[in-house]
């Protein structure tokens, strides 16, 4: 990448400079196997040690109990929704979805083909003040299957961190949250992410997931969405995505080089105080999600000026920073700052922001 | 990648070193995108040209005609068992499948969650010689679905190409041979392939389907796995696998700049002449495979001797050429060889089969 271009797309998302100079050093030759990282069998030593670096190194950076899997599928997300609700109703009537925005809807939306959805508040929205409902107040009827939770909504930049533990298993949703949140495993009944964010490029995601939940899944489920399939073929059910599986080794490999945890929501929180303050600082912006919700990943305001938006993503545009255009289901300007994002550029973009 | 090293696995199989060279520039930074290549958005214009060049590439190779979609989705071959039966059964009680080996067996076993099978014999096996049926024998239910076939079945290296035109529509797994076998694509409902082997890295899939066969999907599909909506959404319905449809168009590209179907299946040809005629010259090896079903892709071949395929093996390491051990179900000896195959190792393993 050009040294003076940044791009804060919501994902595919930007990769460490260092994970891509040793990408290409792969593409060649992977280590001492005689072929390229692309050309890697599936059914390789070497594939079966990233698998299991990988592994070890989430279970590390997130201090996962020993009575959870962790597995990389096929697919992102989207796969996910429809997953989640084949492997994990069971003999249930309906599962519950946290309602915070587009995501946590169409992770329901999809589900709804198996099982009958019962939304649970999950925000305030007095058009002046979006909140987020505390996990007290969730009303979620206890015979329900799960709980399905998106913790971070990247379209209008709402997070909320805290589940509490309940009597049903919470699913979580950290596709735009993953290792950028500090969260406890051990209050989930899974957690899954499409890792294109944080943890490497489009096509694979990872799931967490409970011992005592694998046995609920759907006898018609297609094998590659089955999670007790992949628990036991230690994710390799068929010639999987090699290379993504490796490119998210590389990044938890850098992730834990770099501070783990810990480091990654530091830099998040500083990077997001630093827009956050530009935005409120120019009135001709308005980001009206109360502070203590405010995505510290996905930071989105709008301006009642179309004109003033437009002269910032022209002068960002010029600067070399990119892919800042809000979702276009909401307008306005969105910063998705990811694990790869360098705190110099959100540097100049919070100046822009305070001149506009 | 060494260039005294060869791999021949039966895949993810090796890429031309051209693509992998121009990969390595593009994933540092991507035409004049400003991002590397595994940074691009799926929603981007240049994404979009990816895909509209890899369908039209394909379209050309394999004169594909109009009233059929092209359509890449996430997952391999595995995923398209599944998504094949959910897709294409419709109201019918039944879907028949050619039984030629242990892939087609597996592809009847992933669908037969959602329909009853019917197995048509496709090889005649006498332990001496095993032959692939005419179609013009196959005994096929006109009620049935569809009949699903696999032309090239990599374990024993069966193969056959002439699909008459039936009643109900052909379903054909392509995997191992797409864009090797010269086939007329007007003879079928539906082709698919994973990509891995002669089209690109492991985790894309590709499918071509004729469009009065797209209003036969069960309502119970995930999204990810429904053709229809793939169609409708030009393949972009999600985050998709940015990076492994990059290389597919990149194959595609350089599959029509090296002289087409036309030239692939003749140098494919060469390629196994040369490894059967060293096979059959030695009368330690043994494939008993009738002349006419012998793959052109697969070269599978053994011995009574066990010591006869280990001394083969460690010669043929010494040399760089690697991954020609057989199938974990077959043992003996496998020569996979895809688009990605020059002559010249072929013709190192042949000599090093004669003196054997």
């Amino acid at each position: 990448m050009d040294q003076c271009t940044h791009y804060f797309g919501a994902g595919p998302a930007a990769l460490p400079a260092e994970v891509k100079q040793q990408i290409q050093k792969d593409i060649i030759l992977y280590a001492d196997t005689g072929v390229s990282i692309l050309e890697l069998s599936h059914r390789s030593e070497q594939f079966s040690s990233i698998i299991s670096s990988a592994q070890s190194l989430l279970r590390d950076l997130y201090v996962v109990p020993d009575n959870y899997q962790i597995i990389f599928m096929a697919g992102g997300a989207t796969i996910q929704f429809d997953a989640v609700a084949l492997n994990l109703v069971g003999d249930a009537k309906h599962a519950s979805y946290l309602d915070t925005g587009f995501w946590s809807r169409k992770s329901a939306n999809l589900a709804s083909k198996y099982v009958d959805i019962k939304f649970v508040q999950g925000l305030e929205d007095n058009h002046r003040n979006i909140c987020c409902i505390e996990p007290e107040q969730w009303n979620v009827d206890p015979e329900t299957a799960y709980l399905h939770v998106t913790p971070n909504e990247t379209i209008n930049g709402v997070e909320f961190i805290q589940v509490k533990e309940m009597d049903v298993p919470v699913v979580a949703d950290l596709t735009s949250c993953i290792l950028m949140q500090d969260i406890d495993i051990s209050n989930y009944g899974a957690v899954y992410a499409g890792v294109q964010k944080s943890l490497g490029i489009a096509g694979l995601s990872v799931v967490i997931i409970r011992d005592d939940l694998l046995d609920r899944v759907s006898e018609k489920t297609p094998d590659l969405l089955r999670y007790d399939l992949h628990v036991k073929e230690n994710s390799i059910v068929n010639t999987c995505p090699v290379f993504a599986c490796y490119v998210t080794q590389l990044m938890l490999d850098w992730v834990t080089r770099n501070g783990g945890v810990k480091m990654m929501v530091e830099q998040a929180n500083m990077r997001a105080k630093l827009l956050y303050q530009a935005v409120d600082s120019n009135p001709k912006f308005v980001n009206n999600v109360c502070e203590n919700n405010r995505s510290v990943i996905n930071v989105a305001f709008n301006s009642s000026d179309k004109k003033v938006i437009e002269n910032l993503l022209a002068a960002a545009t010029k600067q070399g920073l990119i892919g800042l255009q809000g979702h276009r289901k909401a307008g306005g300007v969105r910063a998705s700052m990811y694990n790869g994002t360098p705190m110099s550029v959100v540097q100049t973009l919070a100046e822009l922001i305070e001149l506009a």
